[in-house]
């Protein structure tokens, strides 16, 4: 199954057949203070700076979150998709859980969007799909809902399989829904790792779906943590996951994901690999 | 299903459940050229060396190689085999295309050993499984026979059926069999790292043997080596890889091994990635 997300000049397709899709997680001011306080005091220069290094690094796919608290996230988070969307030609991932933020960005954005995030609980199916579906978006369904993360895979899959339906219920085609299994840090719970991998199996064997997740989730609170997070999207990649809202300016994570398109043959003789390693190698002749 | 081999004081278990087992792969004269001019001279000092670095870098077991080109390997390989079990403690993994040198080294080394290794070829099985047998070791059955590298692998499985049922028919159990699915360069067949991964998840699923593989051969002549081999290592983790032939100095390999390690639950805790991450700011902060 295919994912097309488009910005008004580009199409990124996500699929178990197509190189891996990083969604670039830097736009987004979640615990990044000097970050926050620049662009809520009007300054969106580290904006256009994160959009830009995001996609040099070769990011796809950019998140936009406009989060602060005290912050009027509406008009922002518009703010903020204009600049990204003037700034680079990729497709966005407009990330917000306030409705009227994701309502107002998706209205001026000029692409088809992916819409972070809805739920498995019900007023979230009942207030998101239809936005989603009236911006023609895709959407990530997040295994989760009101009963917070489950611990068992199992359970993760009957949400996921519920938001793949009511999603169709809404007329948005399985194709326009990732889900997100839920990463969570193996630093609280041992059993983290395991469980999202698992429901990665699960979701892929049953609703053949695309998968994304937010990586670093992983390893919050690690040291390693590059190392842990690229680890991770390798293994995740042989149970199902497609893309992931990630680091792009990781090393360890463009080598997993571009060493992973090599290793499944779709990097077809490894060309990607080979011009990303002489581009490194000439950058530190440089510096 | 759990292999265990043994050096005469310690026991180490390879299994799906188990930490993952990194089998050093630095004993061996192949491409090395002053390493080989040394030993064949009978300087024995460079198998000592990368014995305890090896061990030093966590590997559980190590390979021992005596391949020289015009060299009295029965001789070599046995002085290398007690040479490195006076060194270090841990069980070795015997590593002869001769018989006579595998036989003359399994007769010395007092453990549970590998031999490395045995093909689905017909007079191979015929001679090494009897050797196995008698001297009550475990064996790595390569997924190939006469024909040469099989491109499906629904074949290559048929080749490690067979080799498991000839070893029952010799009295060796499956958890005494390691099935290496033959990894080859992704540098020369786009194709071979999608066909490895493939072998691997059908051997898994239908003998559910262990499964171990020389993974630096996936990344033979490519830039960014390490990175991935590594890579292949944590996503073969997934569909049944539970050992490798590798480079256990290589910090990549050791990252993605203890990291998989974590991420499967097995390393409770994250313990031996947080010893192992404070010993590295250790040597880093004295070097």
């Amino acid at each position: 199954m295919e994912t097309v997300l488009a910005s008004p000049n580009r199409e990124v397709v996500i699929g178990p057949d197509r190189p891996f899709v990083i969604v670039g997680e830097r736009i987004n001011p979640t615990g990044r203070r000097a970050f926050a306080e620049r662009i809520s005091g009007g300054d969106l220069e580290p904006v256009r700076e994160e959009a830009l290094a995001q996609v040099r690094a070769g990011a796809p796919v950019l998140d936009v979150n406009a989060g602060i608290p005290g912050a009027d996230e509406v008009d922002l988070l518009v703010r903020m998709v204009k600049l990204v969307a003037e700034t680079v030609d990729v497709p966005l991932c407009i990330d917000s859980s306030t409705d009227a933020a994701l309502e107002a960005a998706l209205a001026v954005y000029e692409g088809k969007a992916l819409v972070n995030s809805v739920t498995g609980e019900e007023d979230k199916l009942e207030r998101i799909l239809p936005l989603v579906k009236r911006h023609g978006a895709a959407v990530i369904g997040m295994a989760n809902d009101e009963r917070g993360p489950l611990p068992d895979p199992a359970e993760r899959l009957a949400v996921a399989r519920k938001i793949v339906q009511r999603a169709a219920d809404h007329g948005i085609p399985a194709e326009d829904v990732l889900i997100d299994p839920l990463a969570m840090t193996v630093g609280a719970d041992p059993d983290a790792g395991r469980v999202v991998l698992e429901t990665m199996r699960l979701v892929r064997e049953e609703l053949g779906v695309n998968l994304i997740c937010g990586a670093s989730n992983v390893s919050f609170g690690m040291p390693g943590r590059a190392e842990l997070t690229a680890t991770f999207v390798a293994m995740g990649r042989m149970v199902g996951l497609t893309s992931a809202i990630a680091n792009p300016l990781s090393r360890e994570m463009r080598m997993a994901t571009l060493g992973s398109d090599v290793l499944l043959g779709i990097d077809r003789y490894a060309a990607t690999w080979l011009r990303t390693l002489r581009a490194e190698q000439a950058a530190g002749a440089e510096g």
